[in-house]
């Protein structure tokens, strides 16, 4: 039975751990909040008292944690981290959504331990991590993503591999900088309607049919009532929220001031979602940012 | 056979009136530029010298103009209206891009007169024009839109109620705006991936697979090559041009600004697309914003 | 005696009268709201019941309206208009804040009609009115600015000529976009300061002693306390409206528009101000959009 | 004789030098350049062969480097870094303009190590560097600002507190943020006019006697010819490049970023200085983001 060493049990974490367990795999977890490792004991995981114990015995290491600090601390750390800890020609997934700096970064230093390395930042959100219907945005060589794919294919149903090491990330961001556009988009375009005299619902019907046909509008309408599961129809709870959003485009401007690229509607989209959690909204899914044009 | 009044007969409606000609109804055309309406007579359409001669023994009318100076014209001057030279009774479909206001304007003036009017601008483009599979965004009563379809049928394949009298405009002003978000968003995105070593046409089917996932991914690529048969792959030549998304985004702002509605992304976009056309972009399809961010 | 017919008796125009009537002139007023022109009896004006009363005698007519429609209304009125009913030659100065178009169609109105007209919107707000310091900024010709001179001369104390019929409305709507732009920029830097421990004041005053320096931060502080007599230091009551801020930016966007003129941060922010008021600020001070920024 | 150790002789550092020995200060410098450095020796520098070289017997050290980086290597770097090597008590003035988190990190490395030092980013570019007119906004204990003071009064005017230790790169980055709005606001509203008719120089001076004033318009203008002396009317040669305004714009959002702050309008100038960048004008002066926005 193989053995998987998972650091980060949060609300995407757990989750994914479970349909782990579910597949056979043997899962030691670890997280710096103890509860929620501890709370994975009754699935079958093996709660470990600290890093160096999950890893014990573990060929196979992902990652899912909140931002680059963490995982360059669980990586890099001089005394604790992992890199210098594991057995040679393990295998590394870190899905947690960092920047493709530090994407690369880890993946240089694992490369130098002997380690493979692929980064898989995830789409889908808690709900897609629940189903196990995730997709993986994967950074690596054709082998490493071929090793991880068994792994990923128990979480979730898409393995995308967007290039060498750091593609992941970047598709990551880029995605979330469009879909943080399209959002905002959806939301003046119906406003702009509704308060010229339109149906939201029927409105986003004809948008839907026409060139206006987004991702937002099609499974995550913002327009409380419209479609009867998404986050607007239950006050804008559960979902992705705002500051995740926010914290996602701070890393899309981070790549693009990297790469010197423009990006006037991402950095726009930026600032709107910043406004946005000044306002007392962080905690609200981001599609709340309707909210923000209404009086 | 019912005789059908056609005026503007340019990109859009030369192939409107054909697909009218193939379905067996008689088609008077004018314009006034004489050339594109006498192109018309060898399809079998009656070419008038005058709109008054246009209109004689049509009890349905329909247009396609560039602007709002222009339907009003046709519909409303002192002496050439043809509001008050038409049937009691007659059927308006004006399928033009205009203003809200304008349509409503106009509208309002056609049933002083006791004639049925809706205001049904299209999604679709030439393409769609000649296909004969136009969506028409339809303003105006049931009862009005109900008597429209049949001649809209034969030249589109929806016919979407969007409202009263003017929100069919309403409708293609939202669209056109949330058209023009997502295409500027998609070639953000493109853009930073590639800038940060993404090859597009893989990251282009991440982001489709995933929550980025619109429109002009889906079916209007703004790369060269990713999309055999896109705009980009042919050089921005035909399409739908920088210039008339810069009309139609005017529009958006107007709308917006006296509705009270606020617009960021929609304002931005504008300004973006009015950039492009200063820089001599104009009659390059709308796709080549892309270009823009490019050194 | 000169007796000079003055329309429209606000908070601008009533101060205006006021110095006119200490200069010595005659003044007949009119305003649509009766309350407003009776007011002034007790001041010296002629309270005309009407628009026709009010110009019977006048040579000079001097209008300070709110908008567009309102004095297109007054000059160009089929039945009540004003310009077919003055005396030949006589001068008409408008201090409205309008559309350069509406100026230059007026003002070629009115040369139809063998009549001098200048557009002179003023810089200065209800303080300047009040203290006869405005600044005038005229379109027209160099003979018709030099009539007009007296009579601005006695209610401000800059008369600017900006040039032809419709500069001075084109220049109104440069200076308050820019105003609105620096206004901003000016609450980001003292608000991202402060957000980095600096204290409002010492940054004002490190601002305005560099390159940074602007307007809003010498004479309109937009951080409570930080300068005595500000907006800002009054709860931002008084002072100049978000409201009318919003209008003037809507004549920008209008006239960009129309010359096809790129003005990305004046659109965004013409939809700044715009957030502000939907969200209840209008009748604020425009130097409170600082608040949006806050948490 | 005070000895001041000076590392960083370029555009700006040079003539800093030079300042500071005529003033008949002993200054060692040391360029990683040693071309820089080296051509300082007929002013009467030592110049120094290594950074250990550089400081022997100083108890002054002044840094005026290109970035963060740069700044980070000299005074941290494991093997050479200054903060190990210089004497207890010495005093750095650290001119560079740096991240806020970099100049906190440095200051508090500093003062573990008995080190006085202040962050003293500058404002008035070469031509403030060569006359000895800088303005220094400084970041430090009024103790460290006053020891500093004789050496910034021989290469400057101005020595502003802006407060603790990092004050003075917050102070800075607002400053440059604010500039850069005010610049393209400037541009934006002379675009707007002179499309719609008016003179440049007429607007210009409108613009200056009412509300749009500001430091861009005062001492900067944009428009070619309306000033003498402006980079504008030397085809935006030398002057501030669009380069550093868009690094300066990038510590802007890092640092806005970082404290959550919101600065809509700074973004977006970031995004079109990045797009002027892009299209080849980085090196040209920052004002000519005018040519931008014209055909």
């Amino acid at each position: 039975m193989t053995t998987i060493a998972f650091f980060g049990c949060g609300n995407m974490g757990a989750p994914m751990v479970r349909n782990l367990l579910k597949a056979g795999y043997a899962v030691r977890v670890f997280d710096l909040n103890h509860a929620l490792s501890a709370a994975l004991a009754s699935d079958g995981a093996f709660v470990a008292a600290s890093a160096a114990q999950a890893v014990q015995g573990a060929h196979t290491v992902i990652t899912m944690l909140p931002h680059d600090a963490a995982v360059t601390s669980v990586y890099l750390d001089e005394k604790t981290g992992l890199l210098a800890q594991l057995f040679k020609g393990s295998l590394i997934i870190d899905c947690s959504t960092v920047s493709p700096q530090c994407a690369r970064t880890i993946s240089a230093a694992a490369h130098e331990h002997q380690l493979a390395m692929i980064d898989a930042p995830v789409s889908g959100g808690v709900a897609g991590a629940e189903a196990g219907t995730l997709s993986f945005l994967c950074g690596g060589s054709v082998d490493e993503v071929e090793r991880a794919r068994p792994f990923l294919a128990v979480m979730g149903k898409n393995t995308l591999h967007a290039g060498a090491a750091g593609a992941g990330a970047v598709a990551k961001v880029c995605n979330n900088m469009l879909l943080a556009v399209h959002m905002i988009g959806t939301c003046e375009a119906l406003q702009l309607g509704v308060d010229n005299g339109l149906d939201p619902a029927v409105l986003s019907d004809i948008l839907l049919k026409s060139s206006g046909k987004n991702w937002s509008l099609e499974v995550y309408n913002p327009w409380p009532g419209v479609m009867e599961n998404s986050a607007a129809s239950r006050e804008y709870s559960g979902g992705f929220q705002t500051d995740l959003m926010n914290k996602d485009l701070g890393l899309a401007m981070q790549a693009a001031q990297q790469s010197k690229s423009v990006t006037p509607l991402g950095a726009l989209a930026k600032q709107l979602f910043a406004l946005h959690a000044t306002h007392g909204n962080g905690k609200l899914d981001f599609s709340s940012i309707l909210k923000m044009l209404q009086a």
